[in-house]
Formats: C-alpha cells, sequence, structure tokens
C-alpha cells in the first residue's frame, strides 16, 4: 500500500500554490502559479530520481527506469491545472498520486521490468483557452499543435506565447512517446460512490462532449425607450436558448446533461438592449447519437428562437469528444486491483472529460475513480478525505505495477 | 434662429474626445475622457465670457448676466458623460445646445433680464455608477450626497474618489441654487418622431422606472459529472427572470417596457454550472400603478423560480423614479416657440429618464425633443441631422428667452 500521510502533505503543499478566495485553488493553466506549481512538481520528481522530458505543449514526463531498457514505459499521470475557483484535487490526485507510487516503489526497493512514466498534461481543463484537454489532444493527434498555439485566452494573449513566457515549451515532438499503458486516478467529481458508499469507481466508459459557442446578434438601444416591439433583444435570445438546452439536457437524462456555464453580454449596461451575447453550450452524453441529436435540436432552437426575437445567430463548435470505452485489459487491472486489495467498487461511465479519453486512442487506457464529497467538483470547496485518496492511489499502484511486470 | 452650422460642429468637436469603437462616444462619467469633454466645454463657455461654478458633485454651471442682477436664473443643459458604447448626441445636444443659445444672443446682442446657466450634469448615464442622473437627484434632494459618493464602479473605485481624481470636485454645496425654470433639449431615443415626420416633441410626462439588481445564488459544480437533478444552477435561473421580465412588459405593453441589460455570471467558465449572477431589471412605465404591479410580480416570479431551482435570490432597488408630469408654463413655452417658428410638433412621453425629471421637483421644468434615426439610443450608430439638430435647438432658444424676458 502507498503512504496516504505522505501524499495527502504533498497534495497539500501542491494546494498551496495558487491559493483561491475560498479554500480551493485559481492555478489556470500557463499563468505564472501554473509555472510554480510545475516547478515545485519538478524538484519532488527530481528528488525521487525521476529523469525529466518535456514536451513543445509543455506536458511533463518523469521516467524510473524499468530493469528492461527496450521495454516500453506504462505511463500515469492527470493535470495540474485548475479552474478559476477550482478544487485541490481535480487532476492533481492523479499527478500526485503517479509520484507516490514511485515513493512507494522506491520504500519497497522494487524495480519494475517497464520503466514507469509520471505526467502532467498541460491546460486540462480548457477554461483559460478552449478547448479543455488540449495537450493531450495533440498528443493523441486529435488536434492540431499550431492550432493548439493559436487558442487565445479572453485577454487576446495566445497559447503558445503564454507557454514559450512561463518557460515551459519544451523541445521533444509532441506524440511520440509510444506508451504499454495508461492509467489516470481522478475524483469522480460526481456524487455516485459518495452516495452508494463504494471506494473504487472502474471506470469504463466516457462521456462524450460538444461544446458550441453562440454568438447572438441583436441590436443595441435604450431600455426605456425602443418599444417592446421594435427590440432586437440579444439578451432575451440568450435566455431562450439556455432554457432550450436545460430542457434538451432533461427529455434524455440521465443519459445526457447539458448546461450553459459562460455567458458575456454586450455591452452589459444596464439601460441598454444587449446588442450582443457570445456563450457556450456544453452538452454531453455516453451515447453518440444522442449527443449528435442533442446538437442538431439545440442547432434548430437556436435558429427558431431568432427568427421570432429578429437576431442573427453564429455557432461555432470550440471542443468536442466522442463517447469513449477504455482498454479492457486495463480496466481489468484496475478491478482486479481493487478485488485484491479488499476495496467495494462498481462500474462507472466518467460524466467529465479526462485526459485519459484521448490516450486511449492511441494507448490501452483506464481510470480510476475515488468518491468526492457531495460528488462537487469545480468549486473551490471540493473535498475528500484521506482514506479515499489513499483507496484510489493504492488501486492505482497495483494495476501499474502488474501492468508494468516486477 | 441659432448658428446651425457652428451647433454641429461644436458637436463634432466634442465628439472626438473619448472615441469608441464604431463611431460613437466612449466618454463614461468620472473617466480622464470626461475630464476632458469637461476641459473643452468650459474653454467654449469662457470664452463666451460665461462665469464658471462647480459643485460638490462636479456639475457645471456657467453664467451669463442678466439685465436684473435680483432675478432668477432660466437654466438649461443636460450632461456630457456617455454610455460604454454611446452616441455623439445622446446628452451632449442639450448641453452644447445651451452655448449655442448664449453665443446666437451674443451674434444678436441680445440681454435677457433674467440670468442663462448653462450646465453639465454628472453622471446622467448610470452605467459606470448606478444609479442613472446622480447629480441631478442629489441636487433635487432625491439622493443623498454622501451615498452618492460611495457609489462604486465595476472596479470597485468610488463616485467620490474618482470626482476628485479627475479633478472636478467643486466647492459649491449642491441643491443652494434657485432656478426660475430649467430645459432640457434631447434626442428622442425612440422611433415617434421620425416614423411621424415630426420636428419637435413636446415632453408633457416622462416614464417612471425602478432597476432591480439581482442576485441569485446557486452552487457551483461540474456541466458534465453533476447529474441534471442535482444541479443548483443559478444561470438557468437568470435566463428565466430574463423571459418573466419580458413577458411581464409584453402583458403592459405599449404602457411598459422591460429588460435586462447587466447580466454577469461566476466563475463564467465553459464547464462550470454558474454558482452566482448578479444582473439588473429594467422596468419602465408612464403609470406607476403598473410599475409598481411589475414590480411585485417580477418578485414573486423570481421566488417561484428559486423555488423550484433549489436556487436563493436578493433582490436591491438600486435606481428608482416616479413618473413625471413638466411644469405646464414650461411645456406650453415649448409648444409656442415650436408654433411661433413654424416647426412640425406633437406631446410626447420620455421613454427615458432625464436630469429633467429631478430638476422638475424643484424647478419649473420641460423638455424638448428632436428625432434620431430609426429611435435608436444608446448605440455608437445614434445619429441625427444637422436640420433636426437646429430646429431643436431653435425652440429652446424661443422657449428660453421667452422665459428670461428680454
Ligand atoms: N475532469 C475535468 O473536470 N475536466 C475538464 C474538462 C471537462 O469539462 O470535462
Ligand atoms: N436619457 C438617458 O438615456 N438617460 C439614462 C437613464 C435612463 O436609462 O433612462
Amino acid at each position: 500500500r502507498i503512504n496516504s500521510d505522505r501524499l495527502w502533505d504533498s497534495l497539500m503543499d501542491m494546494a498551496k500554490i495558487g491559493p483561491g478566495i475560498a479554500g480551493g485553488n485559481n492555478r489556470q493553466t500557463l499563468t505564472d502559479e501554473d509555472g510554480e506549481g510545475r516547478k515545485l512538481f519538478q524538484s519532488w520528481c527530481e528528488a525521487a530520481g525521476l529523469t525529466m522530458g518535456v514536451d513543445e505543449m509543455g506536458t511533463m514526463f518523469f521516467r524510473r527506469e524499468g530493469t528492461d531498457p527496450n521495454a516500453l514505459p506504462v505511463y500515469v499521470g492527470s493535470h495540474l491545472d485548475t479552474q478559476p475557483t477550482g478544487g485541490k484535487y481535480d487532476g492533481v490526485l492523479g499527478v500526485l498520486g503517479g509520484l507516490e507510487i514511485i515513493r512507494s516503489l522506491d520504500d519497497l526497493g522494487i524495480r519494475t521490468k517497464h520503466p514507469i512514466v509520471v505526467t502532467n498534461w498541460t491546460n486540462e481543463e480548457g477554461t483559460r483557452f478552449v478547448p479543455a484537454m488540449l495537450a493531450s489532444g495533440v498528443f493523441a493527434g486529435m488536434l492540431e499543435q499550431d492550432w493548439a498555439y493559436d487558442r487565445t485566452d479572453a485577454k487576446g494573449k495566445r497559447f503558445g506565447d503564454e507557454l514559450v513566457r512561463i518557460g515551459w515549451k519544451g523541445e521533444e515532438p509532441v506524440g511520440a512517446r509510444k506508451m504499454k499503458a495508461f492509467f489516470e486516478l481522478h475524483i469522480e467529481q460526481g456524487p455516485i460512490l459518495e452516495d452508494e458508499g463504494i471506494d473504487i469507481g472502474v471506470v469504463t466508459h466516457g462521456q462524450g462532449l460538444k461544446w458550441l459557442q453562440v454568438t447572438l446578434t441583436g441590436k443595441e438601444s435604450h431600455t426605456g425607450s425602443t418599444p417592446m416591439p421594435k427590440r432586437r433583444n440579444a439578451g432575451l435570445g440568450m435566455a431562450r436558448v439556455t432554457e432550450l438546452v436545460h430542457e434538451i439536457a432533461m427529455d434524455y437524462q440521465p443519459d445526457a446533461v447539458g448546461a450553459i456555464g459562460h455567458m458575456d453580454v454586450y455591452p452589459n449596461s444596464r439601460n441598454i438592449i444587449a446588442g450582443r451575447c457570445v456563450f457556450t453550450v456544453d452538452i454531453r452524453s455516453p451515447d453518440k447519437e444522442v449527443l449528435d441529436e442533442m446538437d442538431a435540436r439545440i442547432r434548430d432552437g437556436i435558429a427558431t428562437i431568432c427568427e421570432t426575437l429578429e437576431i442573427s445567430a453564429a455557432v461555432e463548435q470550440v471542443g468536442h469528444f466522442d463517447p469513449v470505452a477504455f482498454d479492457e485489459t486495463c480496466v481489468k487491472a484496475v478491478r482486479d486491483a481493487a478485488d485484491r486489495l479488499g476495496y467495494s467498487h462498481r462500474n462507472i461511465v466518467s460524466g467529465a472529460g479526462h485526459d485519459a479519453c484521448w490516450i486511449n486512442r492511441v494507448a490501452p487506457t483506464a481510470m480510476i475513480f475515488c468518491p468526492c464529497v457531495d460528488g462537487l467538483s469545480h468549486n473551490e470547496a471540493e473535498e475528500i478525505s484521506k482514506e479515499w485518496a489513499s483507496a484510489g492511489c493504492d488501486v492505482l499502484f497495483h494495476a501499474v505495477v502488474e501492468t508494468a511486470e516486477i
């Protein structure tokens, strides 16, 4: 078993970097805080004797040699970046859990046949630079590297420039590494495991996602003196699309979810009818057909809303991944590890996107979930117990060591 | 008649200060640009031999002496501040129209018995600092000066501090001046005059207004992994309130309007259910009972929406004025002037709030409207013709001179 105190201490030490305002973290990708977090992680990995590689997307790889120099490495990891109002565990647990299994192997004097590589993927969250899971998407050949460099944040700063600015643009070509397998430990970010009192989620599938960025254009005019029938109110349009997305998601739930979390109104003045609104629809389903149907219904609905309100719409897909089925052998390794360790477990579908969803396309991949309090994530109040974290990390340890062979 | 070329040139010169991005202006109150605009106006007034007074709210008064030193002055004016995406005429026409009648009196060598004072009221727009018509409200004794100083903008800057910073906090106590009458020339900001091909709106009444700032609090959580029934979505709540306000306004129109132009979503991330939304409801009616009924229905509706969505609401009234009936003698002076000059005219109700609405409580007051293209205002594309501007200014000239007596 891993050292749960050491794992917890590392989580708490990392959480000191980029503190939030309510007990969580604001360590968004390619900020100074992200750079600081990376340095701390590097110092820990180098103290554990690991060798660093950094690719052109800034993804960090720390390698522990295996006994067979020609054997393909087993990869573990997740991401250190957070939401603007993020928790201390989302992503971080999977990275520092990876480091913890290295430290535990060292404690036990165990050498594996296959090397083990601990990974920190750049820009998993997708908040500062859309889309999410950007670096793993490029690694898996699903997104273009130059296109990724050209993503801009809300202030117009380019991903590629910010990567250079914080000093983490590496030299290694992205996606060149071959993996025997990839394992990602993550908090569930939903309520199922806690509600059912289960220690471990054996993640068999991941939901698919679409992010549709919608720009509605109406006409700025005076809220007081513009007669109701003369208004071309983009804000009212956004409200109707928000309700539409909710209703469509309700039609398909529990096999789908949908919401709009990002909404910008221009010029955002109390006495000006909004002339323009920009917002992002987030829809997800484990069923690709459902996802496509929702997408079509939303686009139709937007067209109808715009016609009624005499406004116009532009819809751009800014994020997308299909539903994923993880690798059966890797999933079995996770389930067997939980069994062997005596942890209760159940199969589960990931509601969130993860780097593992992309990596699954280029290497056998699986994920391990541990519960989080009230299913809460993307909230500074995100919480887990030390016991949940160490159970998850124990399962990661066993699944990885079994796959890397002693 | 006034000199329409000179009036137009002054309008165009003022529009060079704080240019917008689409041909209009961004000269929001107490910004550096506001300070610059004030300096230019001061230089013009002093060149015309007027004496400046500035009160503790930063309102500027430029006085032309009358032949009777004891006669109460006739005031004219409006405001030089603009919306963030404002037009070149909203407010500015009334201030520079006031200056033009002084220049015309000088050209004609006319002395009036009563002094004439040209006024620029501070913060009419109410966008940077809520509420609108702040300085005229304090002048009329309807708002507290200390409370006004404590208003903060979106960045937390205080009105009182910003007034000092731009160097326009005067020494004169606010509201000390007594007026024989106040006349405000303004663009209609609505479509009626242009649609009917009429030169002059004789403003008999002004709509009442309420601004309700609503804070909805839900719970930030993950858009992907939070099951639909577990969501406490403040963004969905804001959408429903937006629709509610629209429906209620439609029930009462044409005797009411309603919309939400200001909406802030927190943390405004694509994959976080909004935990908090802050937005301002703007409802107006010329009928006080209708306004109160709308207010009550909106508050009830918000409570119902919140119950359904398991979110909570705080509603704060951040702006308010009752419907106004302007002074009959002053209104008649406007109508008579239009008749005398041969301009077509009709009675009209102001859809927007104006400094004149507050000043009407402490002095006999009237307003003159001229048409604007497509009724468009609070939009950089706001437009008027030189002919419309000069007709309005001619009427202002005659009404003021009649009231100030030759
Ligand atoms: N795990 C996680 O929160 N990833 C961010 C991308 C998403 O929204 O699913
Ligand atoms: N005239 C004008 O646009 N005033 C601003 C206050 C309001 O919203 O009515």
